[in-house]
C-alpha cells in the first residue's frame, strides 16, 4: 500500500455518542481531493494509553499521523501532554496562543463573580517544546506540527480545523507523499443514479462520487491514463451539464450582483430562513443583500408581501401564481434589484394527491424588467433535505439567468 | 479498562470521504445509553489485510467485536470470505435469506433487460457455516453472529442496521457485559472552562464534558460511587445553573407557546435568518409561528420594523435601543404576541473599539405587556459559532422568561 495518512480523533463525546464524527469525512475528502490517502480512522476516548499506543502503531507504518481533539483546556485534553510523554519533551506556552488566552481571560477574571482560573485557560496555549505551531484564527488552541515525527495535531472543532486547514495543508506537503491528479466536478441538481446512467470514463481513470444534498461531486481520478485524458474525461462531464457544474452558484451570484450593483431580497415560505442564512454566511454580503422576509403564516404572505389574499383562496399559498407575488412582493418591499421565493411543502405533513410532500414552487423576480419566473420541483427527500434542495435549486437558478448567455433560469427539469 | 464493545466500520467510500460514517455515532449513543462501553472504532478500507489484522488485534482483548459494512454482493465486500479465512471456514447460503434473495433476483432476471446474475446476487445471502443469522428486514443480507469469537457482523446501510438493532442487542447481553448508570446534563450558556471552574464531583463518578456552540453537555458516570450520589452530583449541577439546564430550550419554548396559544416572530439583523430557520426545523411550527424579518440593511430596520431612522443615528444599529425597536416592530408586523430581535456584529469586519466583533444585542417583546427586555452579550467565537450562541442565547431567554418563576429573560451573564 502506498504511503497516506492516519487519522486518530480523540473525544469521548464522539465516543459516548453525543457528537457525530464529520471531521473524519472532511479529512477524507480534502486528502481525497489532493490525491493524498487516508488509509485509517480511529475514533478514540481520551484515554492516554489507546492514544499513545495508537500513535506508536501508526508511526512504525511512516504514514503521516493527524490527531484530531483533546487540545482544549480541561482534564480531559491530552493531547500536549502525551506528546511530550511520548517525545520526551516539555510543553511551553506559545507566545501568540498564550497572548490571545490571557487577553481574553484576565478581562474576565478581573469579574470575581464570575472568575475563570487563568491557569487553567492557559493549557490550551501549550505546545510541545520541539514542535511547530499551526496558528488558529477560530479558537484559542494553535495546532502543533512536528515533522521528524511525521504528526500533526489539530482541535476537535470542525470550524477551527477549517481555519488551519490551508496551513496544515502545506506543512504535510512539506513532509512529501505521492499524489494521484484528481478532477472534482461538483454537478448540481443531478442525483447519483443519472449522474451514472450513460457517463463514459475511459480507462485508466477511476471514477467515484459524493451524493450531496444539492447534486453530487464527481470525483475523477488518474490511475494510469495520464493528465491530458483526465483532463478530457472532465470536460465531457461539464459539457453534459453547461449550466450545473459550478463550485459554488451562491457565491458566484453575490460576487456578480456586487460586481454589477445589483441588490437581492428573499421571500422565504418553506425554507423558514434557510436561504437569508445561507446568504448572510458569506461576510460583507450586506452590500447587496436587502433583507428577507420569512413569511411562514399566510397572513404575513398577505401583510409584508402584499400577495392578494384571492390568490392564496384560488391557488393556495403552494403555487406558481403564490411564488410569483412573493418575489415580487419581496422585491419591492426591500426595494431590491432581484428576489427570489419560496413556498412548498416541506413535510411530514400537508402534502396532497395533487401537491404531495416534497412539491415547491420557486420564483425569480427581476425588478428592471419588471419579470418574474417560476419554476416547479419535487424534492421528496424529507424535511432537512427538502429544503436544502431547494434553496440550492433557487441560487442555480439565479446563476443561470444572471450569469448564462440565454436568460433561462430552470437547468434543473432533470431533478425533478 | 473495562471490557467493551470495539467498532469496525469498513468502506472505501467512507474513506474517500464521499459518505459521512453516522453508524459510529448510533453505535456508540445506543450502547452508552445502555451504560456500555464503545471502546473504540475504527474506519477502514474495504483492503483484506486491514480488515483482518484489525479484527486479529480486537479479538486478543476480549471485547465484543461488532463490524459494520462488507456484506453486499460486489466483490469489494469482503466481510463473508474474510471470516471464513481467519476462522477457517466454509461460506453457505443462509436459507431464509437465499429464498428471499432468489426471489427478489429471479423475477428481474426474467426482464432480460435489467437482468443482474442471481449467483453474484447470492453471495450477499452466505454466512460462514458456524455462525448464527441476524435477520434483516429492510436489505436483503443477514447479519452475523459467532458468539466464540465475541463476533457479530451487519451492514453498513444505517436503516438496516436500525432494523437488526434489537436483535443484535439480545446477542451483545448475550455474552455478559457490565453495565455503568450514567446522568447526562445539558447545561446551556456555559463554557467548558467555566463549567470545570469549581465543579465539584464525588469520587466514584466519572465526568466529562462535551462543547456545544449553545453551552455543554455534562456526563456524569457510576465509577463505583453507587446510584444515589450519581444522582446527588447530577442534582449539585442541576442547581447550580438553575436557569439554564434543558434538552432543548427551543422545543419547550414551542410547546409552551402551542399550550398557551402563544404566537412568535423573529427580527433577525446578525443571525441573518438562522433562527426562522431553527424555528421552522420544527415541523408543525406553523400553529405558533408568524414569521420572521432578515432585516440585514438599515433601511429594511426602517421600513419593515418602523425603526427609527434618527434613532439608528443616534445609537447605531448595533444597540440595545435598536433591538428593542427591532423586537418591537417585529411583533407588531407580524401579528405576534412575543417577539425575539437579534443585532450585532458578526465579523470578521465591522466591529469596533467600543462595539468589538462579537458584540451581540436580543430583545425580547412581550405584546401582552408592551414590555421590552434587552440584553447585550460578548460571543467573539467566529462567525458560525457567533451566530450559533447568538440564536441559542435568544431562545434560552424566552424560555426562562416564560416558563421560570420570575421572568428575568437574561440567565447568561456569566456567558459574556
Amino acid at each position: 500500500m502506498r504511503r497516506g495518512v492516519r487519522l486518530c480523533i480523540t473525544g469521548s463525546e464522539v465516543m459516548n455518542g453525543f457528537v457525530l464524527d464529520r471531521n473524519t469525512q472532511f479529512f477524507a475528502s480534502e486528502l481525497y481531493a489532493l490525491g493524498l490517502e487516508l488509509v485509517e480512522s480511529r475514533i478514540l476516548h481520551d484515554d492516554k494509553e489507546q492514544i499513545l499506543k495508537t500513535w506508536r502503531e501508526f508511526s512504525e507504518t511512516g504514514d503521516i499521523i493527524v490527531n484530531s481533539g483533546g487540545l482544549g483546556p480541561t482534564s480531559d485534553d491530552l493531547t500536549v501532554d502525551l506528546l511530550c510523554e511520548w517525545l520526551g519533551d516539555q510543553p511551553i506556552y506559545e507566545p501568540h496562543a498564550e497572548k490571545r488566552t490571557r487577553y481574553f481571560f484576565e478581562r474576565r477574571a478581573r469579574d470575581k463573580t464570575r472568575a475563570i482560573s487563568v491557569e487553567v485557560a492557559l493549557r490550551q496555549a501549550r505546545i510541545p517544546s520541539r514542535a511547530q505551531a499551526i496558528r488558529n484564527t477560530v479558537g484559542l488552541a494553535p495546532g502543533i506540527f512536528i515533522p521528524e515525527q511525521r504528526f500533526i495535531a489539530l482541535p476537535g472543532f470542525p470550524d477551527e480545523i477549517r481555519g488551519m486547514w490551508q496551513e496544515t495543508l502545506d506543512k504535510i506537503s512539506s513532509l512529501g507523499l505521492q499524489r494521484s491528479a484528481t478532477r472534482i466536478i461538483p454537478v448540481w441538481g443531478v442525483g447519483e443514479s443519472q449522474l451514472f446512467t450513460g457517463l463514459e470514463v475511459p480507462e485508466g481513470v477511476s471514477v467515484g462520487v459524493h451524493a450531496l444534498p444539492w447534486g453530487c461531486r464527481l470525483f475523477l481520478r488518474d490511475a494510469g491514463a495520464g493528465e491530458s485524458i483526465l483532463n478530457a474525461a472532465a470536460e465531457a462531464v461539464g459539457a453534459r451539464y453547461p449550466a450545473q457544474v459550478s463550485e459554488d452558484p451562491l457565491r458566484e451570484v453575490i460576487e456578480y450582483c456586487s460586481a454589477n450593483s445589483l441588490t437581492l431580497s428573499l421571500a422565504e415560505s418553506c425554507t423558514g430562513g434557510l436561504a437569508a442564512k445561507q446568504v448572510t454566511d458569506v461576510a460583507g454580503v450586506s452590500a447587496i443583500f436587502k433583507g428577507g422576509a420569512v413569511t411562514y403564516a399566510n397572513e404575513a404572505k398577505q401583510n409584508l408581501l402584499k400577495v392578494q389574499a384571492n390568490l392564496i383562496e384560488e391557488f393556495g399559498a403552494v403555487s406558481a401564481e403564490c411564488a410569483r407575488a412573493m418575489a415580487a412582493g419581496a422585491a419591492q418591499l426591500f426595494d431590491a434589484k432581484l428576489s427570489l421565493a419560496f413556498t412548498g411543502i416541506a413535510g411530514p405533513d400537508g402534502g396532497s394527491a395533487a401537491k404531495p410532500v416534497g412539491t415547491v414552487f420557486i420564483a425569480l423576480h427581476d425588478a428592471r424588467s419588471a419579470e418574474t419566473r417560476v419554476g416547479k420541483f419535487m424534492f421528496p427527500f424529507g424535511r432537512d433535505r427538502f429544503r436544502a434542495a431547494t434553496v440550492a435549486c433557487g441560487f442555480l437558478a439565479l446563476r443561470q439567468y444572471l450569469m448564462a448567455a440565454e436568460k433561462k433560469p430552470w437547468p434543473l427539469a432533470e431533478f425533478i
